[in-house]
């Protein structure tokens, strides 16, 4: 069976906004095997509303509404798929008691306009909501002598995802043949989409059941597998024979097989060794540590670092003799490797990373050109040193840095 | 007039991907005035793509088609046009000669797939992109004996944005009734969207005639004014009258009058008086000095800083007394200050400023709960400090420390 979801809210035709709920709820979907196959976003006008519906129900079997379940006279989703279905709209006494509750819970005086939200369809089934005011209302109908099953949810996030979790995703489950689904998710890091591509797609073009879909952020590859089957066992070992086989090839560039971050498989190797990381960031600006910090209880593994900006700074926090920047630039692999050194030896850390570089626009010469990266990660008794020469916009080649540095740590942890 | 955005793609169906290019051709339609009424999003069947045009065209004059125009065999909006208005589409030699010279340009071989992109529709004027192989096309034409406007534009950003700008926008001005537009962007930090609203909804609801939309991200507030007339200087004088009275209001919490961001701003003020700022940083891990290395020559006024996650780090690298920390805690308003100082005289900056915090989840007592953010700016003669209790996860707060520590920044530069 196909979907259409319908996002509701003329914000959402603005250059501002944006709807996102619809991700959510086509990922939900994909666990039943239901595919999109239309999105639409309208705005809070009834006609248009009504117009939305109708093109939806005469091309697809289930349409799942976002939004414009309010108290406001602009929410009107209720009266839409009335009019559209020709259907009755009825206020029911119990609907308006139960929200009256909340309200008085609350401590809160319920206004005339939240009756509104005690509408029902008719032949509606009320669909919980325990994190707002509005319910939900779901119909299994029939509309040009076709079964149709028509979901209304409300907008706020907060309220929607509980919603089509625990009320909307076992109706689903029960109108739709029975479907088992596997998942896996692979990432790896410092490789572009189309190498990765060229690599794999000789092996996963052979997995017609699986279906592979590679997802590029900068510098990182996120693969996601999905094998849809009538038999739980059987979908799971499709996708665990394919991650195998992707795995095999792509060998250590990949850093993470359910789905982590990069930062987190980079603190999770440190913590299983005892190990602690300190970090000297010049292009980079914070990003690398950001990134680390991001993590809840980061501080068992990351102690700190410094953002050493100017040379004063790389010699006062990370013991970069001022020769050595004098010598070579504070743009060398050699001061690269003077941070890594200094900062752990400052902070006292198991290993120090170093990040210098330019990250643009300005600041470029012919010999270290914009994009020109030097990275260093030291234990004490060795230090790797790679050099980059990166590609992009000033926000690029930072991201790409500070990936390269968190993904020399985990190569040095592996 | 109003308008439909069609955005083609069966990865825009997925979880993983999303339109954003119709952000951007909104906000280039408002210019002209016109509005968009639905946005759909369809898959690359070309029975799906016919329904979608159709439905759009009984509804909205002007049609915008995003994507789809590339050489392969999913590349289907050509024919779906061509299908939905029963008109013929066909191979034009002098549009496929071009893009033989851009190939060969590139010394690249054309290959017979790419001469599908040479297809014209009936009556169609092509839009050039220099910035791919595949043109758009324009239509001016009549449906359902109405006139209806109708744009081919490719899916990649870096084509579409151009020709979206030079190709597009003039055929549409010409189109349409000439009308003006001013804009404003106003910015406030460290208030929230309805305080923000409740201050400023009596002053901009007077103003019927300039829209005025609030956006909210965390501890920061974006006013977008916008006002359309027949004279340009009619529109301006409106929306400069509106934006002096929200100023009034706000006062001291407006940043910026021109939609900068509050990092550019502070780097702004701190060049402007010659002045420097360091960071010592440690529940924000390096977020605050992340936000302002983004801004190309931030080198200039910061000079960098230290994430002193580390009790001992707060010491080596901010020259915070051990005692200190040990009598009144990591998180207290006396070692904020003590690090705004500290990190002030090591690396010899105009201002110091420091942040300590409990991000969560884990870390909260009774006393001293997680959201607890004590931030300081000194200067060497006084030092300012606040502690906040802020709400939310992890990420939230994180975010919302940052901006406070950026906003203390800037009200010592005012």
């Amino acid at each position: 069976m196909n979907c259409e979801i319908i996002a509701v809210g003329s914000e959402l035709l603005t250059p501002y906004r944006q709807d996102t709920n619809s991700l959510y709820v086509t990922e939900r979907l994909y666990e039943l095997g239901v595919r999109v196959t239309f999105k639409t976003i309208v705005g809070d006008r009834l006609e248009n509303m009504v117009d939305a519906i109708q093109a939806a129900l005469r091309r697809v079997d289930i349409l799942i509404l976002m939004g414009g379940l309010g108290p406001t006279e602009d929410d009107v989703t209720r009266q839409a798929v009335a009019a559209a279905l020709r259907i009755t709209l009825k206020r029911d006494p119990e609907i308006v008691a139960q929200i009256y509750t909340r309200f008085a819970a609350r401590r809160l005086q319920m206004t005339q306009n939240n009756s509104r939200q005690g509408d029902r369809l008719e032949g509606a089934t009320i669909l919980d909501n325990p994190n707002g005011t509005a319910p939900g209302q779901w119909l299994d109908t029939v509309y040009g002598g076709h079964r149709k099953l028509i979901a209304l949810l409300p907008g706020p996030p907060s309220e929607l995802k509980p919603m089509m979790d625990q009320e909307c995703m076992p109706l689903l489950r029960d109108a739709l043949p029975p479907r088992f689904i596997a998942k896996r998710t692979l990432k790896a890091a410092m490789i572009g989409e189309s190498a990765a591509d060229a690599r794999i797609a000789p092996i996963y073009t052979k997995f017609t059941d699986v279906e592979t879909t590679i997802l590029a952020h900068i510098g990182d590859i996120q693969l996601n597998l999905m094998c849809t089957k009538k038999q739980m066992d059987l979908a799971q070992r499709r996708v665990d024979e394919l991650a195998e086989k992707i795995e095999e090839e792509l060998d250590d560039l990949i850093y993470s097989s359910q789905g982590e971050t990069l930062e987190q498989i980079v603190l999770y190797y440190l913590e299983m060794k005892g190990a602690t990381l300190s970090v000297a960031e010049s292009c980079t600006g914070g990003l690398m540590s950001e990134r680390l910090t991001r993590i809840s209880g980061s501080s068992r593994s990351f102690l700190g670092g410094a953002i050493v900006y100017s040379n004063e700074l790389k010699t006062d926090f990370a013991n970069v003799p001022p020769e050595l920047i004098e010598e070579f630039g504070a743009v060398s692999a050699e001061v690269a490797k003077a941070m890594a050194e200094g900062i752990r030896e400052r902070v006292g850390s198991t290993f120090g990373c170093g990040i210098t570089g330019i990250a643009g626009p300005g600041g470029g010469t012919e010999e270290k050109p914009v994009g020109l990266v030097y990275l260093a990660v030291a234990d004490g008794k060795h230090t790797d040193i790679v050099e980059r020469r990166l590609m992009g916009d000033r926000e690029r080649i930072r991201q790409w840095a500070a990936q390269q540095g968190l993904d020399m740590v985990r190569r040095r942890l592996m």
